[in-house]
């Protein structure tokens, strides 16, 4: 295979900017030319919201390479302001448009070509989405304009919509400069890939913080308001602001592959193979624009995340250069702080399961993020969603102010390893009592799915507690201090604790949907009831589960 | 199998109080005794050095299960106070002394027996390590008299005998609390479960905090002198102090065991097989007091850890309630954190693997622990210990202020999973700025080791560089500004991104020993060299590695 190489590269961040650098370590003589649309490569895209809210200070800190460093270290011919146009698969050429150059076009040859577009941010069709005072963030330059607007001291509020990534850490970054902020979502809860029970947290956070949060609301205008704008909203209402932040979503950016006829997915991304190849053998794509395969159950996704990103890069230019690597499907893993909590996932979500017909159960625990006498603990709330035959972890969330992402990482890891719960509950984790417990938050849920899987205690979920059936009986059997900070609708009491010396207080007959606080005295007073011949169910994740579960919605 | 057993319990904490615990989830019929010498069951022996600094400030909290609770939620029968002297395995019985019964000793019979005794501080032959003035730390009695001492104000100094977990915490709570600490160490490391070069940085940690730390000595005498106490080192030296903590190592309690004939393994642990049954069948053996197999190599080993006593409690009692779960081996996750620095490591060290005779390479990266432009990020130095043919991981450390905990968790479950790493590098880790990278340390060290495997490149090491060979020349890839910061004698210097202009400079038929400050740039001029045909290495970590390896001894 012959090294000399041209390869061309569409797009100067994340995965175009991994090509690059990894063609030019596997081909000191191939020439490799990097497109970029705007002014900088290889930006922190993931830090912008970061600089507008003035937590990472200097602005030059984003920008990890500059055109001059890329070309001096990697060798590479970095053109920024040129905008490929179109391509031509047969002729092995693009058209590429000079921006800064008057928008002159030239053709520029290919043997091997690497699209890494990105996404674009979704523009609803909104009447006045087009005035000014109204963004969205995708760049430096976007970044530029809406930090300016807000030194300025324009905005007293702004209107953030969307409740991503982008629409929560905007509401942060801005409430921390000062500005008002109303978060619009669509939703019924923010950050969507998530679980609704396990966003809840969020919308409490969002609260006291200050933020009005409009949940289950769209906007259906923006107009000009003498200085300001007035944003319409769906339920009627009309909020004044100086500034609007559209974050609605992100799509592939998929016409160059579309008009070069490439294939597309199912889902709208450029359709790729394991080895980021597209349906041109001399064509890739890499990035937020390509379809991937959803790592646990298989289907296609549009899955936007910058370790992705990276690694497709790697794996484009691996392929390139002779090296057969291949893309072993992404699995969602993702994190977003939000003020002081942070929310985090790996896998599939309960809805995305139940979206695709597969067979799941769940649990939730509870926990201390490290040892509970060690300062500095904080709650930490699991989901683990796993399959009710096999064991297979299948996702899990965590929500909570310490330790959500390190949870995250162990189960991500279990996840492409393919382990069942059974194998979790035996992971063995670093404990000290400033970093975690002998029986680690992981370890925990692992054992309370085991439990699950054994046959030793049948669970109920918060939907059933809310609709109990006729032979059914709730049983709180926490403390009367406890119940007397509230308890669930029509719950009879008996503490765990006189649990065995009160069994006959039961009415016969009858299957108890126990619960407690967080779901650990109920498995004992489960395990008291079935060994004594009573049916009963433990409810996972115990009242604080209920609550965040029946208080979901409420912003 | 009936359940009117009667199952006896030496020892209540860690892994006597989880086999207590389960066994009544599993039997509520089972009679359950648990014998504890102390006056605390179930206490965070973990958290005792955190109470003498006052990081921890109620003692209270250490004291999780009270006889009073246990008994009560679980219905088990707790004798505190109560030591059990000996075992009649034919007679299926022990005898129990009454410690504040005047010694009173009583038989008890059993069906099952679960021994877990501990392990006990060792206690080297040194004139006057009995004196007043001299402690262990083993539980909470061991705490109230050390911290006494504290608070009362006695000790201006305080001498620490050992550099092991209880050492090194130790040596943090006395400096925390106004004392001045010497900490000696027979060997010329601290943390000596983890590699020398790794565990450098903590030295440097603990004089940065006024330790007077001795590496390589040890204690000759302990003698009254007024007051306080005289302490003479193997240097000929003498510290005069008020208080000394002997803190240089445990080993398994195993007496009791000896005594009714159990078979002891190898290493001085009770043998146990895989269900944590011992060689009699009808007694069983948790925690401390065993001999554990490694997981990695398959060696007997004592590993005493909290996390792994507490699922040998959980798996003798599943086993003894009909239940046949097995215990899966012990790969000695574990985590120190001293002053601002953490230290992990998990799986098997270099120098277990050189003992063992295990075929190894290894790779060290230093990365941040999080994005760095985000505010907060600590350097993170790693070393991933692997199987040169077979990729497969055989080991971590990690050393660093922040993330620590996070690295070593996801690479003990890549080691459990038996992964590789190339699989690592795989591995699709939560990414925010606050929380990681996209390319995470743990990714960026198998991308280094996966260059390894593939023959990208090859390594050379940090003893490399101090006798390098006839053939060999050193070759400083760093900046200008670096250089004149330090450099390894020898080398000659050109600037990586200046290599590719000035090959010629390189003197011919020679074999280059690379390095810039990780690794990084070393890669990078070393794929630029070997393309064109020039023999070298890179200097795997650094010059940060051989600082630290240069160095380690230096306290």
């Amino acid at each position: 295979m012959s090294e000399h190489k041209r390869v061309l590269i569409v797009g100067g961040v994340a995965g175009g900017a991994s090509a690059a650098a990894r063609g030019r370590r596997l081909s000191e003589e191939a020439e490799i030319v990097l497109f970029e649309r705007g002014e900088h490569i290889s930006f922190a895209n993931c830090g912008l919201p970061y600089h507008i809210g003035e937590v990472i200070a200097k602005r030059e800190s984003l920008l990890i390479q500059t055109p001059e460093s890329m070309a001096r270290r990697f060798n590479i011919d970095v053109r920024t302001r040129c905008e490929v146009v179109s391509i031509d698969p047969k002729a092995h050429t693009v058209v590429v448009r000079d921006l800064d150059g008057g928008g002159v076009e030239n053709v520029e040859a290919y043997d091997k070509l690497i699209l890494s577009p990105g996404a674009e941010p979704v523009a609803p069709p909104i009447p006045g989405a087009d005035l000014p005072g109204v963004h969205t963030l995708r760049n430096i330059a976007d970044m530029d304009a809406i930090k300016q607007a807000v030194d300025a001291g324009g905005p007293e509020r702004a209107v953030v919509v969307g409740g991503g990534y982008i629409g929560l850490e905007m509401a942060e970054a801005l409430t921390l400069r000062g500005v008002e902020v109303t978060l619009v979502e669509l939703a019924d809860q923010v950050f969507i890939a998530a679980d609704a029970e396990m966003a809840a947290p969020l919308h409490q956070q969002l609260e006291s913080h200050g933020v009005d949060l409009r949940l289950g609301v769209s906007v259906s205008s923006i107009a000009a308001d003498g200085a300001g704008l007035k944003v319409g909203l769906s339920s009627d209402e009309f909020v004044e602001c100086g500034l609007v932040i559209m974050a609605v979503g992100v799509r592939p950016e998929t016409k160059l592959a579309r008009e070069a006829g490439l294939a597309i997915g199912s889902t709208g991304g450029i359709a790729v193979d394991e080895h980021m190849q597209t349906s041109d053998p001399d064509i890739y794509a890499v990035g937020d624009a390509v379809e991937v395969t959803e790592f646990v159950g298989g289907g296609g996704a549009l899955i936007p995340l910058a370790g992705p990103a990276n690694r497709q890069g790697r794996i484009a230019a691996d392929n390139i250069f002779g090296r057969p690597s291949v893309y072993r499907r992404t699995q969602g893993t993702a994190i977003c702080k939000l003020f002081d909590l942070a929310i985090g996932m790996t896998g599939m979500s309960e809805k995305a399961l139940a979206g695709a017909g597969m067979s799941y159960e769940k649990v939730y625990t509870h926990a201390a993020s490290h040892a509970g006498y060690y300062p500095g603990a904080a709650p930490l709330s699991l989901k683990l969603l796993f399959d009710p035959e096999t064991g297979r972890i299948l996702g899990a969330q965590g929500v909570g102010a310490d330790g959500v992402d390190k949870r995250i990482d162990v189960l991500a890891v279990a996840i492409r390893a393919g382990l069942t719960v059974e194998q979790l509950q035996d992971m063995e984790l670093s404990y000290a009592p400033p970093f975690g417990s002998a029986k680690d938050p992981v370890n925990y849920a692992a054992f309370v799915a085991c439990n699950v899987m054994a046959g030793d205690v049948k669970l109920c979920h918060s939907a059933d507690m809310l609709a109990p059936g006729d032979g059914q009986v709730l049983l709180d059997v926490r403390t009367r201090g406890e119940v007397d900070g509230g308890t669930i609708s029509g719950a009879m009491h008996i503490p765990v604790d006189d649990l065995r010396g009160r069994l006959g207080e039961l009415p016969a007959g009858k299957e108890f949907l126990v619960f407690c606080a967080v779901g650990l005295r109920g498995y004992l007073a489960c395990r008291i009831l079935s060994q004594n011949g009573i049916a009963c169910r433990n409810l996972t994740g115990g009242y604080k589960t209920f609550k965040a579960f029946s208080e979901r919605g409420i912003g």
